[in-house]
């Protein structure tokens, strides 16, 4: 998984830290997680490909995280996209959006979709073969959700010389990968770890913004690999976090460090502090594999 | 005058042009003309204080001149401000932004107030004491106007000596900078040539973006101290510019040079030009006063 970060911003945006927003490239795919105003340039700055991002999650309706998809959906529709793009939101971002596309993209080749999600609850809101988004109940001021992606279990490595050895038929292979242990035709059973090599490991990322501190997320993101989680304001205005719905580095901190994750990427920062050094210190104070965004910043794991 | 471009770009925005945007400083006050996608971001680069900042003249409502508003304004809001905005444009925009405005920014300190404009007229849009705002109709592939700033007729100066000579009464000062002659209390007229110097000279600034070529503009702009004209392609996408509602350089200074402006500044240029010499160059060929805009750069005159 790769996550390329658009901006790292909270709701007041700066030159160099856009409002939120970032891509989770997966193999091939790639999907857009939230959509701040510039969100677009910063794609464009990255030379991230939107060929294949067909969905677009977005975790509140605050305008920080969506102001930038009129922008977006209009540029697609003037490269002449014709793939569908689905976005996948509080219910409200349709009607708001709707009348905006109308007015100023008359004549696209695609059709922008919507899917009302339910920021409350979590429940799987995309699946394909090899991947599945699910939302992450946050607690904010509005209705708002994070979104854990997980790649499904992937197919084990086939020991190419033991299948010609036992001589198993190619359509046989799929199951193999899956599994399974082979019977050969005088009854004799292989088992499957003679036959294959073990999977690459399957990946979680979960991404969390905006919260204040909630533990209930962390039953939901145990064991991701990588959690995005934010850290508007230092661990000296914690008050004013608590009012206004967010997190300090301490708190970001402590939830990486129950869910057990792997690594923390801290962002969402205040347009009050110039450098997010001394965040980034006070997360690793808690949890040492902590990281900070920066718009442009590239994670992969 | 002072113009700070905040953004160069046309439809499709990229990190050095941003989309169109640009900001009018006469005296104290600042007034804002087109707000695509990312100008609060250019505003707060250049350090451009908002305070006296109460004017947005939008030239017409594609995306580019007008996606930037509701960040805008949604920013002001966070920022406390109390000061009402007036949004100067076609009456669609009212339509479009308010139930944005009601959704996303609840609680603000000023109203949004929109004045509808006619693009399709001449006709003074704003006006105060010492300046004056009219519509320019441009050529273009929607109603479009672009804006003529003109400072009034200036105060004349005072020649304090002569002032102290004839004794002239505080009272009527006020007429003698008008250009008024002084009428002593024995009946001699003393001409204003002999207490006053000639006011400085009443700037005028235009602003054509976007459009096609078009004569008709220029008896409206005739004797400008600054042309601001798009060029969107350069000399050999004439035909393109033609179809798009576009201009070239050639066609953009020659403009300039019928209409008798001093100097002309190029921008709206087409995302596929990495660089604007060539478009300078070939504006030069026909008016040498030629300046290409950048985002974050300052004219003065």
């Amino acid at each position: 998984m790769k996550i390329n970060i658009l901006g790292c911003g909270s709701a007041l945006p700066t030159a160099n830290c856009f409002n939120s927003s970032q891509t989770v490239t997966i193999g091939e795919k790639v999907f857009m997680i939230d959509c701040g105003e510039g969100a677009q340039i910063r794609l464009r700055e990255q030379k991230i490909s939107t060929f294949r991002l067909n969905h677009i999650f977005i975790s509140h309706l605050h305008g920080d995280h969506c102001f930038g998809l009129i922008g977006f959906i209009s540029t697609l529709g003037m490269m002449e996209r014709t793939a569908d793009l689905h976005i996948h939101a509080h219910g409200d971002l349709e009607k708001i959006l709707q009348p905006l596309i109308d007015y100023f993209c008359q004549g696209m080749l695609f059709k922008v979709i919507f899917h009302s999600i339910n920021p409350r609850s979590n429940e799987v809101i995309y699946e394909d073969r090899s991947i599945q988004v699910s939302t992450i109940p946050l607690k904010h001021r509005i209705p708002t959700c994070g979104f854990l992606f997980e790649e499904k279990e992937k197919d084990r490595h086939l020991i190419r010389e033991k299948i010609d050895f036992y001589q198993i038929p190619i359509k046989e292979l799929h199951l193999i990968k899956k599994g399974a242990d082979f019977v050969c035709s005088d009854g004799t059973v292989v088992p499957n770890k003679l036959l294959t090599r073990p999977a690459d490991p399957s990946k979680k990322y979960a991404y969390c913004s905006d919260t204040a501190f909630s533990e209930k997320i962390i039953p939901v993101i145990n064991g991701v690999d990588c959690l995005y989680h934010e850290t508007t304001f230092e661990n000296s205005d914690e008050k004013r976090a608590k009012e206004t719905g967010h997190s300090t580095p301490a708190q970001a901190a402590e939830i990486a460090q129950k869910a057990n994750a792997k690594q923390l990427i801290i962002g969402h920062y205040s347009a009050r502090y110039r450098s997010h050094k001394k965040l980034l210190d006070e997360a690793k104070v808690i949890f040492q594999n902590t990281l900070a965004a920066e718009d442009g910043s590239v994670f992969e794991f």
